[in-house]
């Protein structure tokens, strides 16, 4: 710890929601009337006030949240951020009645995004990619996954990943990089077999190699889905992914069923995404595995698709996270929280599985739930600050933004007023 | 006109969305490159910048929208924003579960915060729904329907009424009252038969006159359903109302069918609510009365229900809006835009539908339709100001709030950053 950091004391929560039920009542672990202590980028105590340190070396910095609640900072663990355009027309063509399949099959979808994300400079892609860690941060959050996959070939995928790097250096949250040039194949790609072939190719023997000996990606991702990856495909990436030493993630089961949850399961992968057309046994088999289910409401509620149901998952004992899938294309949302509720009210979470969705159990999804995620002593010092009185409240009000801070690695920001946007009299 | 109020020029709007087929290109009544001047609180040009005045008795304040968008000042024709209290116990036995009927049957529901809000002062009440008003101007709504609802008592009603009128003083949005006494039956009326009609007839002999001399609301509602009133006491109720000479809303048919769109179209009310289980000779009846139909998606989203499906209603010709129905109980939300956003993902309304909704359909639900919801001279200066270059923008990333200012009766009000809400470092 530098010297000339102070520390932080956050005295008067209200609750601190842990979210470690070996801290705290409930499945939440609530501490009422809390402090916490953070000491360079760690929390050093985190109990109730009474218990909590009354002398310090040097006078720390203290903030009185008067009642408020504290989480840990929340996570975002499947983004897609960095890209440019929109995705306007394929949003009308769909509500016209259009299928995703159709849409992507003539050209637009991905693909567009693609030609965008192409054309775009460094610089563009860093600013754009860093307003919506921007947007989100502002909702509490203060660490991001971030897929690559709008490149499609070599060069492109591998800046993605330096621009997902360069963007985490101005971005308060972290960006956890994921390496998914496996997201679809380019259209120089998808006029023959020997096509799809010679992309996967490219994928294995020259972006995976590059990816890990540039330390560009901690998880390698495969979209295995109808007008993506066949499973075969999506074997082939993540067995050499694994061989390399990367973590694995997988869209699994969105749109068609595959045997991609199946495959997450096999293959160890710390997290399965989607899920609508999973099947009970596929849930269990992540399950036994380990594999976190990373429910995805933005994109069942944008593509008119169903939401699956909370209590399969529960029944087959699998660790549900919840993320937002930012993308222009099927999930275009900052709001964390939001989703969160969406799953609660169409999935059936219960409010304190919809809280861990994006706490403890998204930081899981990251394999990164001894340091993320819930608040104990000895943890990183990534925390939310919210101006509310019950954690309820988090995921009640239907897009409000409570958020009134976050702390980062032990350092404060405020979140301005988000919530109360004051209108002020024209001059 | 008062001689001190500038005059506003809007110059460089991108594209202006005059809700006016008549003055434009399209549904949504498009002019690209545009211009707006407003003088007092009216518009008196709206159209072409090529075409807009270039000499001023006195030279105007200008705003410059850098190709933004301009689109009618917001309508929230349905809220309940005076009240005291949450309903989060409520929401958590819903989603365990319970139902509407049974919560409310045992005490729950309504009559909580009919207990919460007698108990609060004025002050509290004005202080609440003033934030609450605040919450929604921030996403650009101007004008505010406003129900009383929770007093449930001659004297509590009328306070209710007053704190509307109290409220709207200090609100930049305007907020049009609505008698709504015969919201739920008092816990003291519903022990026995004799008890409801005696209700019944406080709210026909005694609120409405008093409402009506004293000039307390605009309209009279009545929520007649499973749960609450009967179709033959809502009909006591808005004859009486009709017979004073107070315009009609009726919350119909949401929880079951009970004929109260039928009775709404009988009446001439402006509009009917909710309509989840409207059939669709209702709908024709609606629509041959010129009745607008008020689709309440946070409530359907919310309780769980299923959303009516919007071609029913187009094959009617009933014209549509979208509100907030801003409650504690079965819809907390300040969020306008996202309601329509998920009236089109929902419902099936297209996004030209969805904005109309929110503009001029629902200054037609209010009767207000020849002064607001659209944009042309001689209409009140009500404008919402937007960061999106495309209208459809507006309904597109789930849950942000891209709006950066709004006109109120010609007076320009900055929105805070909602959108953008800054981190900044602590001190």
């Amino acid at each position: 710890m530098p010297a000339s950091k102070r520390s932080l004391f956050l005295t008067g929560i209200g609750t601190l929601v842990t979210c470690d039920p070996e801290r705290g009542s409930g499945p939440l672990g609530e501490v009422h009337d809390a402090a916490v202590l953070c000491e360079g980028d760690r929390v050093v105590f985190a109990g109730p006030q009474s218990e909590a340190p009354r002398t310090f070396s040097e006078e720390p910095l203290t903030l009185d949240l008067d009642g408020h609640i504290v989480t840990p900072g929340l996570i975002d663990c499947h983004t897609h951020i960095v890209y440019a355009g929109d995705r306007l027309d394929d949003y009308e063509a769909r509500l016209r009645g259009e299928s995703y399949t159709t849409i992507s099959g003539a050209g637009g979808g991905i693909l567009s995004t693609v030609r965008a994300t192409r054309a775009a400079s460094d610089e563009v892609l860093v600013n754009l990619a860093e307003r919506r860690a921007e947007r989100l941060a502002a909702h509490g959050v203060t660490t991001i996954e971030v897929k690559s996959g709008y490149g499609l070939d070599v060069d492109q995928e591998l800046r993605l990943l330096e621009v997902i790097k360069r963007t985490d250096r101005r971005t308060i949250a972290d960006l956890v990089p994921t390496f998914l040039g496996a997201h679809s194949l380019p259209v120089e790609a998808r006029r023959s077999e020997a096509g799809r072939r010679a992309y996967i190719d490219s994928v294995v023997h020259e972006m995976l190699p590059q990816v890990v000996e540039r330390k560009l990606a901690r998880f390698c991702d495969v979209f295995i889905d109808d007008g993506a990856f066949r499973l075969d495909e999506g074997r082939r990436v993540l067995e050499a992914a694994k061989d390399l030493g990367l973590s694995l993630k997988v869209h699994a089961e969105q749109i068609t069923h595959t045997g991609a949850s199946a495959l997450a399961a096999e293959l160890g992968a710390v997290s399965a995404e989607h899920l609508e057309k999973a099947t009970d046994h596929d849930l269990r088999a992540l399950a036994t595995a380990g594999t976190v289910a990373v429910l995805l409401p933005g994109a069942a509620l944008f593509l008119r698709d169903w939401h699956p149901r909370a209590e399969r998952f529960r029944d087959a004992g699998v660790v549900m996270a919840v993320a937002t899938d930012f993308n222009p294309g099927t999930s275009p949302t900052a709001h964390l929280p939001l989703m969160a509720q969406i799953a609660v009210l169409h999935s059936g979470l219960t409010l304190e599985e919809g809280l861990l969705a994006i706490t403890r159990h998204a930081a899981q999804a990251l394999g990164l739930q001894a340091e993320r995620g819930s608040i104990r002593a000895g943890m990183k010092a990534d925390l939310a600050l919210f101006r509310c009185k019950d954690p309820r409240e988090l995921l009640y009000e239907i897009g409000a933004n409570p958020c009134a801070g976050i702390v980062k690695s032990g350092r404060y920001h405020r979140v301005e007023a988000a919530r109360t946007a004051r209108i002020r009299p024209g001059s």
